[in-house]
C-alpha cells in the first residue's frame, strides 16, 4: 500500500465529564469518528468537535452507539433490528445537522462499541445498520471490522466500505479480534504496535496470537481515542509511515 | 380569514411511557409539531409519528425543547444562547433524518414549553432559536406566540413565521398568555373554546381577561396534544370552521 | 387457605409521565410494590405513593428494577451479579429514606420486570438479589415467582419469602409463566381471571395451558398496576374472596 | 485552633466516565463527601468509595445535588422546596443503604454545587435541606458555607453544623465567596493556598479581596476533589498543619 487512513473515536465527553485528547489527536489522524449523543457526546461537544475537525482538514464521520451513556455503549442491548435502524437514523440526522450549519461534509459512519461488535457477527444487526446508512445517505462510507458481516452487508447494498484494523488489538486465526477477556488481547508497547501496524499497512497482513501471518488488508487503522496514549501512538505511527513514503489520508480522499 | 392552520404537539411518548392520542389527532389537524427526544419523544416514536403524519397528509414540524425529560421541558433551564443554538441544531438534525428516509418535507419549527415561553420574552433566546432554524434550513417556517420576540427575530433574519394562538388559553391586554398561575388562565368548556377560536379566526381578535377585544391575527391555532380532550376540541372546531367555509390547512400550503 | 395477599406494582410514573391508577388500587390491595427510580418512579412519586399507602394501611414494598427508564426495566441487561447487588442496595436505601421520614415500615421486596424474570431462572442473579435484601435488612419478605430460584435463594439465606402468582398470566406444566410471546399467555376476561384466582387461593392449584391441574400454593397474587383494568379486576376479586370468607391481607400481617 | 477537618468531594465518577483521584485523596483528608447519583456518582462508585473511605478511617458524608448529570449539578434548577426535600431524602436514603451493608456510620451531609450555593442565600432552599437532614437522621452534621443561611437553618432545627471554608477560593468583605465570574476568584499557587489556610485555621480569619482581615472561623476546609491538584494541595497542607501541632480530624471525632 502507498496510503492508509488513521482514524480515532472523538467527541466522547459528556457535559462536565471530559474524555480524550481530541484537539491533539486531530493533528495526527485523517478520520474522526464523532460520538452522537447516545453512548457519549452531547450537543455541545459534537458541535465543537466538528468545527475543530473541519479546521484541521480531518474527515468527519458519525460514531453512533447504543443509547447507553452509563455503559458507554459497551454493553450488549436488547434492541430489535428495527429499533437499531431507528436509533441509527436519529444519530445520523443529529450529526448531519452540525455538518450542515458548519458547511462540511459527513464522510463516513463507524458504529461504536457493542453495536460495532454485534454488527461484526450478527447478520440482522449488520443489515439494520447498513440499511440505515444507505437510506440516510448512500454516498457515506461504512467502516466495519475486517472480515465482519457489517462489511458484507454494506457491500451488498452498494455502499462503499472501509475495512478497519486495530493498532493495539491482537487477532485470532479467523482474522477477528481476540476477545478482551483473554490474556494478551491488547498490545501495550510502542514496539509491538509499530510492528503490527507496519505489517498491516505494508503487507496487508497480521500475525495472529497463534503465530500465523494471515491476510487482513485494512483500509483504515484505529487508534483508540479514549486511551491515554492514543495521541502518542498515532502520532508516532504517522511519522513512521510517512518516512516510508506511505501517505496518511482519509478513505474518501 | 378564509383559511387557518390547526396544530398540535405530537410524538410526546417516551419508551414505555405513553402520552396523547396521536393517531386520532392526526385526523383533524393540519400541522403536527413532533417532539425531538429532548423533553419527550424518542427514536421510535419520532419515526412512527412522522410516518403517520406523512400518511395523513399533515405538515410535519420539529418541536424541539430543553433537554429535560423529567420536567417535560416545562422548567426554565440555565443554558446560554450558544447552548440553545446547539441543542436546536441537534434536534433539527435528528428529526430531519427521519424526514429524509421517509422522503417527506420538514415544514416548520415550534419550540416547546419553557423554551417557547422564554423565546417569547427574552431577546437572546429568541435570537438563538431563530438563527438555528435559519442556519439549518432557511425555508422552514418558524412558529411563535402572537406578539412574541421570537416572531420578531425570525422576521429579522428573513424567515417565514407563523403567529400562533391557543384555543384554550386566555389572554392579557398585551396580547400575551395569562400565566398559568392565575385563575381562569385556561378555558375548559367547548363553548368558551369555540367562541374564542371563532373570534380569532373570523375576526383576528381575542377578548382579553379584562374584557377588551384586541387584535391578534393568528396564522395557526394550537390544541394541546397532551390534553385529554385535544382531539374532541380540535375535531369539533375543524367541523365548525369548515361549515363556515374556512379551510383548515397548514401554513405552507 | 383462609387468607391471601393481593399485591400490585405502584409508583411507576416518572416526572410528567403518568402511569397507573395508584390511588384507586390502594383501596383494594394489601401490598404495594413501589418503583424505586431505576425503571420508573422518581423522588416525588415515591414520596407521595408511600404516604398514600401508609394512609390506606397497605403494606409497603420496594420494587427495584434495572436502571432502564426507556425500557421500563423490561429489557435484559448486561450486569454482573455484583452490579445487581449494588443497584439493589441503592434502591432499597432510597425507598427506606421515605419510610424513615414518614415513620412507616418497609415490609417486602419484589424485583421488577426483566430483573424478576432473570431471578427466576438464573442462580447468580437470584443470589445477588437475595443477598442484597438479606444484607440490607434480614427482616424483609422477599417476593418471587412460584417455583423460582429467587425463592430458593431467599430461603437458603434465611429470608422469609412469599410465592407470587399472577392473576392474569397462564402457566406451563412446570408451574412457570407461559412466555408473553406465546398465544394465550395472558388472560383477559373477568371470568377467566376469577376462575384462575379462586383455583389458586382456594385449592393452591393452577390449570396449565395443557389442561393439567398442578400445585402452585401462592402466598400473594399480583394484579398488574400498569394495566387499565388492574383496579377493576383486583377490586372484583377482593369482593369475591371476602364473600367466601377469605381475608385479603399482607403477607407480614 | 488545635484541630481542623479537611474535606473533599469524592465518588464523582459516573459509569465509564472517570473523575478525580479518590484513592489518593482518601490518604490525606479526614472527611469525604460522596456523590449520591444525582449530579454524579452511581451505584457502583458509591459502593466502592464508601468501602475505601471506611478502610482509610475517613468520615463518610452524603454529597447530594440537583438531578442534573449533564450539568454536574452546577446549574440552578427550577425545583420547589418540597421537591428539594424529596430529592434530599432519596439521596440520603441511597447512600445510607451502602453504609448499612458495610456497617459504617454516615456522619455528615454537604449539598453540592448549585444546591449548596442556593442554600447559602435562599432561606426556603436552606430550610428544605436542613429539614430533610433533620427528619432523616437528626444526628447528622450539616456542612454549609461559613456565614450561610444553611448553617442558620440547621442550627435553628437543632442540627450540629460545620462551617466550611474553601482553601482555594477568595472571599468578599461579607465573608462569602467571590463569584467565579470575577477575576482572582480562585487561588492557584501553593503559596497563596498555604497562606490562606493557615490564616483560616490558626487565626480563624480570612483576608478578603479588598485586603481586610475578617473573622471566618471554619470547622472544615474543602479541597476540591475534581481539581487536578486537590491531592497535592490537601496533602501538603495536612503536613504543614500537623507540623504546627494542629490535628487533622473529622468534625464528629
Amino acid at each position: 500500500m502507498t496510503r492508509i487512513d488513521i482514524n480515532a473515536d472523538l467527541g466522547e465527553s459528556y457535559g462536565a465529564f471530559q474524555v480524550g485528547e481530541d484537539e491533539k489527536l486531530l493533528e495526527v489522524i485523517s478520520s474522526a469518528n464523532i460520538a452522537c449523543g447516545f453512548h457519549a457526546g452531547d450537543y455541545n461537544v459534537m458541535d465543537s468537535t466538528i468545527q475543530l475537525a473541519k479546521e484541521k482538514g480531518v474527515a468527519i464521520g458519525a460514531h453512533p452507539g447504543f443509547p447507553d451513556l452509563f455503559g458507554f455503549g459497551r454493553r450488549d442491548m436488547s434492541m430489535s433490528p428495527e429499533e437499531i435502524y431507528r436509533a441509527m437514523i436519529y444519530q445520523l440526522g443529529a450529526i448531519s445537522g452540525y455538518c450542515r450549519v458548519h458547511d462540511v461534509q459527513l464522510s463516513h459512519v463507524k458504529p461504536h462499541g457493542a453495536l460495532y461488535n454485534m454488527a461484526a457477527k450478527q447478520k440482522e444487526v449488520a443489515e439494520a445498520i447498513a440499511k440505515a446508512v444507505y437510506d440516510f445517505d448512500s454516498s457515506l462510507i461504512l467502516y466495519g471490522l475486517c472480515n465482519s458481516l457489517l462489511l458484507d452487508e454494506g457491500k451488498r447494498l452498494g455502499l462503499r466500505v472501509a475495512a478497519e484494523a486495530f493498532a493495539d488489538r491482537t487477532y485470532t486465526d479467523e482474522g477477528l479480534l481476540t476477545p478482551r477477556s483473554h490474556d494478551h488481547a491488547v498490545l501495550t508497547t510502542k514496539e509491538e504496535i509499530e510492528k503490527q501496524v507496519l505489517n498491516m499497512v505494508e503487507y496487508g497482513k497480521v500475525t495472529t496470537s497463534s503465530g500465523k501471518n494471515i491476510d487482513l488488508n485494512p483500509d483504515t487503522i484505529c487508534f483508540h481515542g479514549d486511551g491515554l496514549s492514543a495521541f502518542d501512538h498515532a502520532g508516532h505511527m504517522k511519522r513512521v509511515l510517512e518516512e516510508k513514503g506511505i501517505t496518511v489520508q482519509s478513505v474518501g480522499e
